[in-house]
């Protein structure tokens, strides 16, 4: 059983787990860190007899407040389960604990030749099991996928307690009910996953990495479609805005322009020759679109600086001295990048509010960041309408509230205005199948009838 | 509504829609071909009033008699919805009705210079909707992935009438329950695929093929492990056994030497030089496995003519004269397809009945073949043991049942083997939150009490 150094009522530990990476708080009755599958199925089936909630937790990088106890009960935090299992080339397959760190993972595979391209920019922090549980994206997802792409199968405790096995280390299967997807992207609403199948694939040879500075977003825009419509595939476009050139401008291998209104981080991989014939195209792309500097991370060290400082960029924000921020996470379709980011700029304004905005261009996904102060009430209702707002106007771009994020505790209020009425409640219904007395991870995703929609 | 001339009780359609391209047979009561969404609806809610089974049907290439009203009840036909809606090159992705057939879809993508990916060898003639529902691979699944991977959104009508629409048309989104994946793969269980959102990818400039004959099964799959080995990931790699070589042996391009005992078909894509590059590798791969010969694609026409022959394949057993076939479609984990190749020779030979496998090499994925007269009672007997070895064994290697044809109602009786009955216990209870009255496909996917296992 889980020993009592592993179970805590401390008021210091409660609070630890009470908050994630997002500004949804909570506090739990008690945290609990078991070990193996059996420890935690143990762990759920007390709670279900007890009555309490469940809240699953990785690492707590979550943005949305998943893994926040809103609702007290259990914190359920997976870390202690942190085992890679196996690497298998022949089957070009992991199988691994939730606990685990996914850039351990990354390593892990790196050294058997093999590449797991799943890589938010958490990914020093976060865990497989997170990933999985959000159906988490990052850089690469515009040529590789998703995490939800890389899950082959999971082992999950079930609320009552069971554990089940779904899917399997087969490269395709189709025998009943797609469960294995079902549980990716769940939000921890259906069960504790206590294992993953993780799909590997060969490295690749090589990588290049090139940056782009433009005058404007709709500059940067143009040149990344140009990119993608000259048959390009590249493995990252990452975006990032003036307010956020300003913040880490300082940390990036080359000097900024100072009418610099946009960056493109393009990078391409393959083999070596192809790698530099498409990083050549792709900087003849940039220019053609009127690029102010185009920057060819050629000498050793000069991506991994413009890598630090793309994901330094989330912390980096506090240097903008503004103490509060709500980070969104819309997506567009691919090809309404140029218009989400006007219609941010036109948000922005309107609202009076200041909004900071980088993300994922080549799926159209971006990170939207309201910066204020809480205490300034006034401020604070410019930002809540201004949220409001960027959901309604990207759902009238045809897209989605949460490319990579989820709906966590914090965007439960906007879900309805996504999916309708018939919808949600088709998901709420699947979840009472895994979950009838409500006590796994409750309210998250699904909204309270007192919320917006 | 739907006009008097689509609908059908007429004995001679009744026939020809109580079958697929499996063994399974059954009859329906009636015969429905709805040209739209609504009509569709109508159609379930009026099945709902009446207590009728319904029946999904595209174009009734399955081979597990998914399509089959083995309980009789309406038959759906998807094929007059067949309108490709849109084809967004800056999007990526094409909106197209259930009924639209694969291969057209992909001759129209391609003449935006797009590309769709899934290739099931019924291409010419499987619908859209069909693919959705089971979830097709193909031979291009080893680098593109399967049908899943390229379905962003779809539109269903649910079994009482209402309509909704799932996912949507950006690259990412992980707002609420994964409920288009779960759709994807349901085999009609769940509801009516009426419109699809596909992904597409920028089409790859150049293709090779190339065809390596081998003394022995396992040379040719060492030949394949080889190849990815060496980092290639080959968009095709497809295994043909001694005896699929003796049927389409007259049809492929070059003589095949008198002691050849499997062909591997090896494809790949990508920019011109590097894709003359990767062929010579594999090439070079397959002669240092001990190929007897190696045949380039290199004529005009060549690739197309080995593709023909391949394709052709499952029409072509009949050459044998053999009258019965049973067609399964087990998958292992990629480094165990020796094994399956061998134990599939080993059940051949312990039952005494003609075996001949051939298939996707590259995901573990194997079509095994029982040719056989039903009309010989000990035969047909032979031929069921055979069967229910081969998924016996099958599972031990850590495979599946199904890599892509599906459960239907052919495999109903072995499913429990692979899912343990609390898994199959979750499903069930999914799809009673779309199909609370069980009138959506019934016998299909889910075993009766009396089936095996
Ligand atoms: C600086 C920064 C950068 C980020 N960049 C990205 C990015 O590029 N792409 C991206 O997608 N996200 C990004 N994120 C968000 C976050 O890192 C991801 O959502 C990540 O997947 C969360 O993993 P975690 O282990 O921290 O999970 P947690 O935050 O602990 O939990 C997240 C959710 O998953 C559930 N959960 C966790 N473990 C399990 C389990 N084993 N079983 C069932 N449910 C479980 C929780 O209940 C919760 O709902 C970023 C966050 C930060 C702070
Ligand atoms: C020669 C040959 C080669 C084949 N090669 C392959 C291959 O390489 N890969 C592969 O995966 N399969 C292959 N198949 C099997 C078959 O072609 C696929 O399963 C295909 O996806 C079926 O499409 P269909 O339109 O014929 O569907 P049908 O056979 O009509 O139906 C299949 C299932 O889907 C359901 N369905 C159909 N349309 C809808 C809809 N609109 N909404 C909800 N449910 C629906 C049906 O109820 C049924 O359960 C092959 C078959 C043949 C005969």
């Amino acid at each position: 059983m889980v020993g009592p150094e592993n179970v805590s009522i401390d008021p210091a530990d409660l609070a630890c787990y009470g908050a994630d990476a997002g500004f949804v708080t909570g506090r739990p009755d008690g945290v609990v860190l078991p070990a193996t599958t059996e420890e935690t199925a143990a762990v759920l089936s007390l709670a279900a007899d007890a009555g309490l909630p469940v809240v699953p937790r990785g690492a707590g990088t979550g943005t949305a407040g998943g893994a926040v106890p809103t609702r007290g009960g259990l914190v359920v935090a997976l870390t202690r389960m942190h085992r890679i299992h196996e690497i298998d080339r022949r089957d070009l397959v992991g199988v691994v604990d939730p606990g685990v760190v996914t850039g351990d993972f990354q390593a892990a595979a790196e050294r058997e030749g093999l590449f797991y391209p799943p890589d938010p920019a958490s990914l020093a922090v976060c865990t497989l099991g997170g990933n999985a549980a959000t159906g988490a994206g990052g850089a690469r997802a515009v040529k590789y996928g998703v995490t939800r792409d890389y899950v082959l199968g999971c082992e999950v405790a079930l609320p009552d307690g069971r554990v089940v096995q779904l899917g399997g280390r087969t490269a395709k299967g189709v025998v009943g009910l797609d469960l294995t997807r079902l549980l990716v992207g769940s939000e921890g609403t259906l069960g504790i996953l206590t294992r993953l199948v993780l799909r590997l694939v060969p490295m690749p040879p090589a990588v290049a990495t090139l940056a782009g500075v433009f005058r404007a977003p709709a500059d940067a825009a143009a040149a990344v479609g140009a990119v993608f419509s000259a048959g390009l595939v590249p493995r990252c476009a990452e975006f990032l805005d003036r307010m956020s050139l300003a913040c880490i401008g300082g940390d990036l291998p080359f000097p900024v322009p100072g009418d610099a209104g946009a960056l493109v981080l393009l990078e391409v991989d393959g083999p070596p020759a192809r790698v530099r014939e498409e990083a050549a195209e792709a900087a003849g792309r940039f220019e053609a679109a009127g690029a102010l500097r185009v920057f060819p991370a050629a000498e050793p060290g000069a991506a991994e600086a413009l890598w630090a400082a793309r994901r330094g960029l989330s912390p980096a924000l506090k240097r903008l001295g503004r103490p509060h921020k709500v980070s969104e996470d819309v997506c567009v379709p691919r090809g309404r990048l140029a218009d989400l980011v006007a219609a941010v700029e036109e948000i922005g304004g309107r609202h009076r509010v200041t909004v900071l905005v980088f993300g994922h261009a080549g799926d159209g996904n971006l990170h939207v960041n309201f910066l204020f102060d809480r205490e300034d009430p006034g401020e604070a209702g410019r930002v809540e309408a201004a949220v409001a707002d960027l959901m309604r106007r990207t759902l009238a771009l045809g897209g989605t509230i949460s490319g990579e994020h989820g709906v966590g505790a914090a965007k439960r209020p906007f879900i309805r205005w996504e999916t309708g009425p018939d919808v949600l409640d088709l998901m709420r219904r699947v979840k009472s199948v895994f979950d009838p007395r409500g006590l796994m991870n409750p309210g998250k995703v699904f909204p309270d009838d007192a919320d917006v929609g």
